[in-house]
């Protein structure tokens, strides 16, 4: 076993009252492959700061920019080995930029950003500055997504026929104008021009590509904003066609009263089914045709290797979010190392999606709400 | 307590080897309303008449033809009550036409027919003959299914927003040359032009219309035949716009490898949401925003006097697919002695599904199907 | 396909607000083996004879006492096939023998008896008078139990280690004075000595036997009564030894807030363990070591003949009770017809319970009373 | 906000190949308030120094012996916070008197050792030395474990009646002679007399006392091994009496085939039942008598401070085992730091299991043994 330094983790956002940073923060602790060491957590400067002394950072890494964060760490020895993007999606783009032309490389949040063409002018950007860059697309940290992955891609489904996905929640049932996760979501200047589409439904999208292996060629959408004062989505109704001849549909709701985080996957082949509901996400149900279902659970027997390889507990020890979470950083901290050693990564790091599985996202938002202005008409994604 | 003497009820269909003609009698039996008393069951007029016989039938009234059976019944002051019509789907609206004509009330099997021209002239002829006409959506007896109607109609979710309804089997997953069930459903002649459209879907669009009360005015499909020896759908993805703004989907399969019968339905409203499953039919979940979820069970606290009414045992007793078959046909004897008593019928009795349902469910199919021909554009349903 | 004439039924008991006579009524519908022709149905003569009538009886097999009815039945060359027995307890054995005596078979409800005594001696006039003689341990008709008893026959599961079952409901979590039902089952003149234990732990005692073809041969019981005025157990906790070294729990209870009729079955042996619940008997679950658990439904692949036999509908189309209790009636038409016939019974209709399966079941009920009297002591049961 | 300082942590036991030391970490790392600072990991003093290097430990607090780590951190400015016991039962008192005797708060796993006498003692050093100590019963922290006690505290079940819990597994169903984890729990020298007994049984008898807030009084036991080579019990049936009048069952097993970590908590009231299960560890499913069954989930509305305090992400996305072991760390830390700066602790950390928790535990388990060699006569536990 070789024991590898913990890597130096810098970020961007997730100060004083963000979701997302903390949960970063917690899934960058949990494997134990990397210290915060730097950042810049809020707009004001003083505040920015405060928050990182409050993390324990150095009083030299608390930044008041990230720019100079950027130039900065970029001329230290001791420099960050990666940093963290988790502000609103406005911002990703413009501050992974800087980072990627400091040669830096980059974890940032979902969607990627809000142009397809900004996106596109990015991933340009990552493969001429080759450097490792990853999107949290969280869900495909899951064993048991890896599994139904490694499953399809040996053939045990058969050529894929129907691709059902959904993400269903119920916080935004209401306007919620004192919100502050709401507030910037609603707002298409910083969230972009989807609501639920790129909230939750990229993250569907991913699943589906990511799991399937197939890319999704058209949708046809239908979006709604069910309450009044809000001005993006909030539901999204899509109908999807695979290269290859697979159908599917997306739904993505943030008005779905009773639906908490309600993302679920069911894929069906001509050979047999699968599902995996990410709130019940030990297990996967697995059907082949003229046999019993049977229940894969992560731990448990019969799974894959790079299922395998991304389980911590013993079968019957609730793994969750945080571990799937940490996983995408694990494997991000394994693409770093093996770019800094100049080497292929080990294991099954290279399944953390990437930039380009970022510009699909943006992709996949564009074309839906171009579908949904011309009356639901079948639109490419590209 | 009034004690009403047994209906007497005939059929046409259902012979040797026949599912759902089987069903229908068990149906029958089950609350000891009804007593098959009159059929013609297969097409060939002996064995007909020895499978009639098989079934304690009196040896004149085994018939051999459905016309000679409409008019030989009409005759009799012991006439048939009703007749059950359990053909194959082409067959449906021939043989109403006669019975109706001879004023015998009808209980006839879905879709009610193949064309929509046919049911709107069949529907006409009903409202003429001021029958009885049943038309068997049999999840719409299911107990739990009239407590969701319930509660909707009494605002309970408020304004509906989303509904999301499925019916996914798999038993079509492959070609089944030798299948006499797949054999009818898979020939256009006798199926008419929906393949999962007209065997299952009618029946997901008829419980949304059912449960939410909404009527769905257009909508927008793709359908798929992924059997290559298929000459109809055997998969479709319809998306749905109800009146007053509600928007849908639903997805009919028979080629979802795992799937045994998997109706199921979500609704959800502005204040509440609400989830049942067919497979699982003795429990609804309804969770009202800002409210943990709860359970309600047949037979158990907190229920409609129409899920009520509609029960037989008491919770934890499970009852299934028979019992709401068999409320189909307890409401038709209660519609018939109504009718005969010129009185308004009791209790629920009106819930049974009618002539103008069937009606919707061909106009569904064939909105459907002219939608998917112009690459999914939307679709009034009318 | 040999078609077998209807049986005519008797009934003793079952009438107006008793629960258990409708469902016998129902049951014996179902599959159309059975017609109703005979009975005594309340204490009252007037009222058991208006109550034949409303179902349909001929006046002259309305019957006000039930020895006047087995002494004018046998005479009859139209008799009665069989007399179900549905009264409260304490008539179990004093009908039965008359109707024994008479030499017309039984279909008699649990537990058989208020004494080992007496039911030991009804066991030996049934051997003497080598009549069919069923009692209506309904769970043993559900498929995925029968499903269950042949693996376990099959030696799938290995030799048997563990047998944890259970019956669990809270319909007498509080004292119901007004409560017909609850009413004689509190008294232990009509009721025998157990509360609980007679009403619902003998289910589960032979549920477990049933399925394990294991007979236990001792417990240790600690029996509660949590609501103060009743004066029988409302809750058993059992611990249980069967022979070949097998251990076991058995818990019972009717105070058990939250449950409605929760029997449940799980067997654990050297190889494999399975888990069974009544109120989902749809699916048995069945995990062999070292493999994922897979989900045997109903109506689906890779089911034993013996669950095949005893199903009605596809999978997915849910069968309940009433189809379970259907089977021991169609078991009990065909063990009657073999009877008649001078052969041995077809199929698996020798699983129905029979009147050696009600003796174990009051040897179990006072054995438990017994443990509890000397401090949970290991006591017989025989 | 106070950010208190990062507690120095360290660690006796959990070298290469221990799974449960390297649990431990994962959940002291996740909160953010412990970091691991010294250790002793193994037997070989050698092997134990590269482990604590390769986990990132500075040199000089590798140590080689547990004493010397005692002594050398007590004269330490700069000493450990706390120890963590995670080495075989036999080590746990040993190895705690040392570190309680240097004044040092102890994290210890469980049982608490391998002999009521031990650990009465070892419980009266920690009452002198008046320093924290808390006992790993794990499942306490999950957040619906603590919503359902404090329910319970609130009266909302009313008096406790019954109380069913249980805790099985299948890992030991063969014998597993290569298998290191199994090796020392399989030697009554190391494991101590109870095999299930101490290894889950303990947990759940905890778990039951914990969330009912009632003592147990007395056991039946009847103890099994079923593994032919196996020096301890693998599967226990022990029935309690807690003070009060409430009942209850405990089943421990290692040989039930199929189940991975089944730890399962039913408990009945007067006026509402509850029930939990560790493996869906988010929700608490609440039935009040006369009510539908409503689900609480993590996160979700309707829940008690107490198990808010205890929840890191919002509902739907899965927290597990890790978080729960988290809470107890976490909880240990304001303990300690609540010591340190003596005054009482905040929030609801006083609800981390304590000495005298697994005092009761060794007390459990002495007595099922007793019981079980008496045959299953009741035994007081104390």
């Amino acid at each position: 076993m070789t024991v590898r330094r913990r890597l130096r983790l810098g970020m961007v956002g997730g100060g004083q009252g963000a979701f997302i940073g903390a949960v970063h923060r917690m899934a960058a602790r949990l494997d134990d492959k990397w210290e915060l060491t730097a950042g810049v957590f809020q707009s004001d400067p003083k505040h920015s700061r405060e928050f990182g002394r409050s993390l324990g950072l150095a009083e030299d890494r608390c930044y008041g920019d990230f720019a100079d964060m950027a130039s900065a760490e970029a001329k230290r020895t001791d420099r960050i080995d990666a940093v963290s993007i988790v502000t609103p999606n406005h911002l990703h783009v413009p501050v992974a930029r800087v980072f990627v032309a400091a040669g830096l490389p980059v974890i940032c949040d979902k969607p990627l950003g809000i142009s397809a063409k900004d996106v596109k002018a990015l991933s340009s950007a990552v493969r001429r500055a080759g450097i490792p860059f990853i999107v949290t697309h969280t869900y495909s940290g899951y064993p048991m997504v890896r599994q139904a992955r490694a499953m399809i891609e040996a053939g045990e489904l058969g050529k894929i026929r129907v691709v059902q996905v959904e993400y269903a929640q119920d916080w935004l049932a209401n306007d919620l104008p004192e919100n502050k996760q709401a507030d910037w979501r609603g707002d298409p200047e910083r969230a972009g021009p989807g609501g639920a589409l790129g909230d939750i439904a990229t993250h569907a999208f991913h699943l589906a590509e990511f799991v399937t292996g197939l890319k999704a060629s058209a949708l046809s959408a239908d979006l709604s904003t069910f309450v009044e004062e809000r001005k993006v989505d909030d539901n999204a109704h899509v109908m999807l066609r695979y290269v290859d001849g697979a159908k599917g549909m997306l739904w993505a709701s943030q008005v779905a009263a009773g639906e908490a985080n309600g993302l679920r996957l069911r894929i069906f082949g001509e050979r047999a089914g699968l599902e995996w509901e990410q709130e019940t996400p030990e297990t996967l149900t697995i059907t082949k045709l003229g046999h019993p279902a049977h229940i894969l659970r992560r731990g448990g027997p019969g799974l894959s290797a790079a299922a395998i390889a991304a389980t911590r507990l013993p079968a019957g020890h609730p793994e969750g979010y945080l571990e799937a979470f940490a996983q995408i950083y694990s494997d991000a901290a394994e693409l770093i190392h093996a770019h800094l050693e100049v080497r292929a990564p080990e294991g099954f790091a290279a399944l953390a999606p990437g930039v380009e599985d970022g510009v699909r996202g943006v992709q996949f938002i564009e074309a839906a709400i171009q579908s949904h202005a011309h009356n639901s008409a079948w639109t490419e994604i590209s």
